[in-house]
């Protein structure tokens, strides 16, 4: 019998029977699932594409075929088929294998995706250059209805289209633009399934496909058996993916190996761009997740048996929900925007009990900005809630949409900084420099729970323009539970010595107070300045910083135009003739936890002290 | 006989007749023809849309109803009727009428646009303050076909379609999609014309309007009699917009006021988000333009009589189209990407010479981008020529599909800096922030058309991931003929003494360069140091920089994130204890000639020379 742990190469599954491959998937499952519990990971979205990507590897050969995961979080099934099965224990973990596809790890993984809706755009450009090169490959996307309603891959679809090159979007509908309800895609594949329902059912899938023309270059005999089977069945339905170019294959039972496999086959026949319309069940085979799919879509340590997650804490991201709710309570024009994320961002509580001034616009950055940008205008107060890295989707609608207005927006940018066990596109580094450049934008940090209801209402009532308000993912340090945030735009822990002055904001300031103390404790001068606000520098604190012998700047973002360096060259003109250095994040930063990462980067404590000590000992020692 | 000098407000076209209403939109006509051949500006689209302004301003009241316009370069005739007639030969000049809509010029100018496809997602926002806030309005955003192919058009149109707010979405058809195959949108809107064509050429509008079907909420009696009239046509056709939950109306014939009137009519009585589909003709009533759209599009001053425009000079654009020509034809890997900026980028040649290996995104520039990206990693060279402002839309996918895994894909930036006549929503000053933030990148900055071609050598062939050129629009300095670039990262005009170093990059270095030749002819010792490779900085260039006494950059970019506050920043680093100043562009900037603009933000020869005089002066004198 066949064993997973045999499986080194997709090679390995080309020849198995039905039943072995019946077995394979089996273990696959099993192996998904005892290793999210103990890893944490994206569960549902792999349990729902174990068929698929053993139809996939069995039908093509990557690395000559080319397959592009969308997001990525799917690609589990295709780490294990691809020689990764040993370490697979090691996933999402420091030095492990990542949780989504990475070049760097397997010549298998063909983009570093992370972000929705790449995947279409991404295999244009691949398939464009195996057309001119002269390869012979095919370029597949595999993509979710929940992907589809970014903009992004409506741009994909309507170029890769115009190609006539060897392209296969394999559209993996799991319903969740529907539980989401987010607008055409969750409408139109509605459409599409209940219109074909007729045809579902039955095991051949020569009744499911439908509609081939036979227009353009031969087709093989194959795909000439199909087209005289096929059904022509509602045009209409088909006719959004007809009018981007595609072909339109399906919907195809995606749990079924053979029909799927067949599929791929006619896919492969068809001289242009294909669109194959699978469904899956999220969570497909794992009780506890098909009954919740979202619960263990992307979810933390659990008990493999009983389901249940193993209890997180505290956390910022909940103490915003709870404050939103509040403030909405007291202010009807509030309202709440996400872009499918509403768990994540804890506006569970908000939806329920605002469902009118609550807008969830799917995987749409863009638009979430545009749109609270044009209801700001209107005279709502909106607060569009967005992890830091998905912010980067946005930098020309809060440039040209919100800033040269001066609209009134509030951003709530959660996973800011060091982002646990998703890897590099994920880190929340990249949210300041991009702020900085924006005119009209105000900044704040708040470094804990009570801070972040202060700058919360300060971002609504106290600010105009751009109003963004940045914390990380967790909790707040323990160090700073009992500190009372005040009201100005920076804080000072001032010394009498003007030998060494530690600037800072948000979480890091958790790391630098104890170390300011313990200094103090030995005799070493030390001061703090915490910036509350972090953007637009408040040039006062500046001036009283260049009072002193050294300054340190630590900030847990990216060093690339962050205020670090916004800091020093005011410094510079202010003809400070101290020293002054900075420690922020370097480089990108693969998958860890959140104190690995900070070690990495030299933000934790022991990090911090080290560059202290090599600041203050040669030529500035005290 | 009505005159449009008399036109003050929408109120004074209201009780027009027939006949006025004809001779009005005549005058109109002759008004942008005349007013556009002097000041240059966007013809086509204008004349295109002169009925439809017309029609909207008498069915529709602003500034209570609210118009969107998309792009916003459609606008004049709506400015006109808005009682800025008597202003209007100031039209996109310093302290004149600006060329797209403007909040702080008329209350009727909802929004400030100038980049594509935004206008659905405003409308939504606006739309739905009104709906929260009891306003009983109509909100409409008036969209182009070539905006539709826009990614946020469509994340616009989902969202938008599941409100049950009062929003007409005009789509005004001028086949700019189909001119440039544009994808999806080309091949939808075509679809639509044709099988709906035989309802056209009918007077009345009751048989041109098609399913209005009888849901939700009661309608009123015109509609009534209009569903009962209603043809059910080819459902199939409208399913897109059915889908994003739109009623679709029309086509309409765009130039048909009655028509026009009747549908706006009807589109008010259905209580949900509308679709009105109607077809207009770019450059109606102005022979040349109809002939040529595309030239009249966005053109320069021309003749009137004859349409010929007055002739450019020599500039950046054309000089990059020339030299990648002439690389692609030693180089077949090369491959050129635009977002619709065929003309503008000047690729008109390179896509003639090598039609397979150049592409036409539409407006989708994230799209261009990550399509890049791909055809990098596949092993093509692609070149994406773009403008920096709309650079903007692509910052994620510059980051995490592009940066993070090191593909090298070269950006030609075109109107980088002060770009003249559009304002502030096309100022060139974003994207060296933007790039500074990114892992990976590299940016060159020509000071001439000789340098332009080096550096486009060197992003090619010397540079690893993103490689970056700017240039900006018009011609290079006539100061720098005859500057010979070099090959290093950096060049040294330098002279004995150490007193004041100017340090600059791009255009600015033809106003600084004859500065300093000019102090030195004086007798005041004066160095400069051009940065030719913008990033990384050198490290070299700032410590060879730390040893003057005054250090004063110049950068025609924004201030914020810029690269004179890394400068400051590194110098504040090396222990830098001499003078220290940055002149970059502070705050955004409305319409201006490019001289103009360098004036008023200090970087023509006499802001340079000022900025010098003010900080060698005092406590730096020499």
């Amino acid at each position: 019998m066949v064993r997973l742990e045999d499986i080194h190469s997709p090679r390995d599954i080309k020849q198995l029977n039905k039943q072995e491959l019946g077995s394979l998937c089996e273990q696959l499952r099993q192996k998904l699932v005892s290793t999210v519990s103990h890893t944490g990971g994206h569960l549902s979205s792999n349990l729902g594409t174990v068929e698929l990507t053993v139809a996939l590897h069995r039908v093509f050969d990557t690395p000559h075929d080319v397959i592009v995961w969308d997001v990525g979080h799917q690609c589990y099934t295709h780490k294990l088929l691809t020689d990764r099965f040993e370490r697979f224990d090691t996933l999402r973990q420091q030095g492990g294998i990542s949780g989504f596809p990475k070049p760097a790890e397997s010549e298998h993984d063909s983009f570093l995706t992370g972000h929705s809706s790449t995947s279409i755009s991404v295999a244009n450009g691949i398939a464009k250059a195996k057309a001119l090169t002269g390869d012979d490959g095919y370029t597949i996307a595999v993509i979710g209805d929940g992907a589809l309603t970014g903009g992004l891959a409506y741009e994909g679809l309507s170029n890769a289209g115009r190609s006539d090159d060897r392209l296969i979007v394999v559209l993996n509908d799991n319903k969740m633009s529907i539980s989401r309800n987010v607008g055409f895609v969750a409408r139109y594949l509605s459409h599409l399934r209940s219109s074909l329902r007729y045809v579902r059912g039955k095991k051949r899938l020569v009744k499911l496909l439908s509609h081939i023309p036979l227009i353009g270059q031969p087709l093989n005999t194959l795909l000439h058996d199909w087209k005289k089977r096929a059904k022509r069945t509602l045009f209409s339905n088909t006719s959004f993916f007809e009018n981007m170019g595609f072909y339109y294959l399906g919907p195809v039972d995606g749990h079924d190996l053979e029909d799927l496999e067949e599929a791929l086959q006619v896919a492969k026949g068809v001289n242009r761009p294909v669109v194959l319309h699978i469904e899956t069940v999220k969570g497909k085979g794992y009780p506890h997740a098909e009954k919740n799919p979202d619960t263990y879509h992307g979810i933390s340590r659990f008990d493999p048996a009983s389901g249940a997650p193993v209890a997180g804490g505290d956390n910022f991201s909940a103490h915003f929900g709870d404050t939103l709710c509040r403030l909405a309570a007291e202010d009807e024009r509030i309202v709440a925007v996400t872009a499918a994320m509403v768990t994540g961002t804890c506006l569970t509580n908000f939806a329920a009990q605002y469902p009118t001034r609550f807008f969830d616009t799917g995987i749409a950055e863009g638009h979430a900005v545009t749109f609270s940008s044009g209801m700001a205008g209107g005279g709502l107060l909106p607060v569009f809630a967005v992890y830091s890295t998905f912010l980067q989707r946005s930098y020309d609608q809060l440039v040209n949409d919100t800033a040269l207005m001066n609209n009134h927006v509030v951003l709530a940018i959660d996973r800011a900084g060091v982002v646990p066990d998703d890897g590099e596109t994920h880190q929340g580094i990249y949210d300041v420099a991009m702020l900085r450049s924006i005119p009209n934008t105000t900044l704040y940090a708040p470094c804990n729970y009570k801070e972040l209801e202060l700058h919360l209402r300060q971002a609504l009532y106290d600010t105009t323009g751009i109003a963004a308000v940045r914390y990380p993912k967790g909790a707040q340090p323990d160090s700073l539970a009992e500190y009372q945030p005040t009201y100005g735009t920076y804080d000072w822990l001032s010394d009498k010595g003007r030998d060494l002055l530690l600037v800072t904001y948000g979480r890091t300031f958790g790391e630098v107070l104890p170390i300011c103390e313990h200094r103090r404790r030995n005799g070493q001068p030390t001061s703090v300045l915490k910036l509350n606000r972090v953007l637009p520098l408040d040039e006062e604190a500046v001036k009283a910083a260049a009072e002193y012998r050294c300054v340190l700047f630590f900030e847990e973002s990216g060093r690339r135009g962050g205020v670090g360096e916004l800091f020093g060259s005011r410094l510079a003109q202010l003809g400070y003739t101290g020293h002054y250095a900075v420690r922020a994040i370097e480089e990108t930063l693969g998958a860890c936890t959140v104190s690995q990462g900070l070690e990495r980067v030299g933000l934790d404590r022991a990090g911090i002290t080290a560059f202290i000590q090599q600041h203050t000992e040669a030529p500035h020692g005290e």
